[in-house]
């Protein structure tokens, strides 16, 4: 009676995994949710996309120390215990890689959704809020940044508005329940609700809190949009309104015309999806889709939308609106503010309508239209 | 590189087991969720607590049918292609085992919370709602009940109102992101939300439409609730409102007097958590807790009450309200309404307030007060 009672796994007939890029090496890598084959709107724990800028660390959570010191009035040393006794607060966020579709500005580069989309995932987080912490220590009145740093290989280290900081982050060592998991930075990771994936520090070992931005590596010379007149946005942090359909995806192949219930995913890093419309005439016409469940912030939620498939060709899109009013741009509208500069276009923050093109066979691609 | 790509696992510093109960064996186990070591409103899918009656079947999903007939127009047998096909519903909610606490009617008898409380769980489920099942197979007017079958041993078979399946039910082969666990059922779990654990059938196959309850062993002779007078209530689907503190609890320790945030958990079957009060006197006083996120419809929510323990004996109880007004009983009003008959009291449906003893020492334990 395998699973009965113990620490259970999924079915044997369950074979899903995250995609590891073909590049990766141990300086640097990623790895992809199969948003393809997920439902719902959570990602399994097992299946939260990966990136990682020198590895896995292995860390003893006996051992580990958070040091929050810089502009404060009393620098403290925190262990896993004592951060567990204060009161915690438990949300559920996306988190996505602002790299996510870096491939994608020029041309249509990879088949499936979960190549084109899957450095997006969602998880329910439990920490204790920043805020807490800096009651502790005490802020000085100067302090406006906090550089965050990770313990691993690469140190990665990021520097965030002490004001987001006050505002909503967590200190967080629970994920869906149980301690977050190692590649998603065990025992203690910043989550920074809305914010690229970058700035969400994992294995963090240290705060410091100071007047201006620290100007690490991660965001001079990564981790900013280079724009079409050579200039370059730095500090941008916030994840726009974006979605996309999962089913039919890319090298799905729909078995013939009739009814599909087409699904996605829509997400905002600046609150709540207010509504999603989807198109099967490549952006001609709009029509709304149903939302699946309530609209959480700062989190996905799964939309669908009914289909009646005449067996022509067709290309099928899906729009993001968000509560601040924000749409869901086109590609063609995105590149004319953003260039599409850089090795594969302007690369990071890529939030564009991606196309799906419906072949007479069924047979599902990745187009640009 | 370990959880680099692939299916994730936790880390090795991470050991907590669902608690298999000693008298396990093929035709009857449980095992329980380690509450104490749960963080947030999630249960994490490997913990889920288990109650099993025969076993858990391995299904091939390709081959799986679920069959709808009886009191229909067209009885018809769906493949799991063909159940997500339809549109997908998406809803977090709690499943508690109305056997959860069986044994803590006249005495306490089980030391932590894992054992008086482990049979509570809560997961984020997707599937198809039986409403649009039986807009596809038409039901007949005279239908009232329904018959629900799983595919395990015990061919575990339970009756449920029509009206509370069309209300709600859902037909779930999706669980926290991804396939439903095989011990939650795999590949298909009915979800009846706010109803006992028993009645949630897994490894479904058969639903058959009726217009009376069809009396099977399981709401007869099993699952019914002797009363004081020697009758039985019967058909007693909806779990009450209920809460327990997870820190401290029982077997913690206490290093010593100063500050603790005690939390737990708090739900209801039928709706939202409006409150939690927390006493640390045995329940001559009351203080509202702090709820760590916003109320979800039948669904457990985290709360947290600031204590500063002056080192002296305590006696440590939460209590809930729900939206509908109802309060959480002590166990001895529950008594008296309900008697404590049967091999360990009267069995199902204990929601009474549970006590926790802090002695001078610091020391846990399970206490009726």
């Amino acid at each position: 009676m395998a699973g009965d009672g113990g620490y259970g796994s999924r079915s044997q007939f369950e074979a899903e995994v995250r995609w590891r890029f073909p590049t990766a090496n141990e300086y640097s890598s990623w790895s992809m949710t199969p948003l393809d084959k997920m439902v719902g709107n959570l990602t399994a724990s097992g299946l939260h996309f990966e990136r990682h800028h020198g590895g896995i660390p292995t860390i003893d959570p006996s051992t580990h120390m958070l040091f929050v010191h810089g502009k404060v009035d009393a620098p403290r040393k925190f262990s896993m215990v004592d951060l567990k006794r204060f009161p915690s607060v438990t949300r559920k966020h996306f988190i996505e890689c602002s790299g996510n579709g870096l491939t994608e500005w020029n041309k249509p580069t990879l088949k499936t959704v979960q190549g084109t989309h899957g450095l997006l995932s969602t998880s329910e987080w439990t920490g204790v809020p920043f805020a807490t912490i800096a009651r502790e220590v005490g802020l000085h009145e100067d302090g406006a940044w906090v550089l965050a740093e990770g313990s691993d290989a690469a140190v990665m280290t990021r520097s965030i508005p002490l004001q987001k900081m006050l505002k909503d982050a967590i200190l967080a060592y629970g994920q869906n329940g149980e301690a977050i998991r190692p590649e998603q930075g065990y025992p203690l990771r910043l989550i920074l609700p809305g914010y690229e994936g970058n700035m969400h520090i994992k294995w963090l070992r240290r705060l410091e809190v100071g007047d201006q931005p620290f100007m690490t590596r991660e965001e001079t010379s990564k981790y900013t949009d280079l724009l079409a007149n050579g200039k370059a946005r730095q500090f941008t942090f916030e994840m726009e309104a974006k979605s996309v359909i999962t089913f039919p995806s890319g090298e799905m192949k729909l078995p013939g015309a009739g009814f599909y219930s087409i699904t996605g995913l829509a997400w905002s890093g600046r609150g709540r999806v207010q509504s999603v419309d989807v198109s099967t005439d490549a952006g001609k016409t709009w029509y709304p889709a149903h939302l699946e469940s309530v609209p959480e912030p700062i989190c996905t939620i799964r939309f669908s939308f009914p289909w009646a498939w005449d067996g022509t060709p067709a290309v099928l899109q899906s729009r993001c609106t968000d509560e601040t009013g924000y749409i869901q741009p086109t590609l063609a509208q995105l590149i004319a503010i953003r260039g599409s500069n850089g090795p594969f276009g302007s690369i990071y923050h890529l939030n564009a309508i991606q196309s799906w093109g419906v072949d007479a066979d069924g047979g599902v691609t990745n187009v640009h239209a």
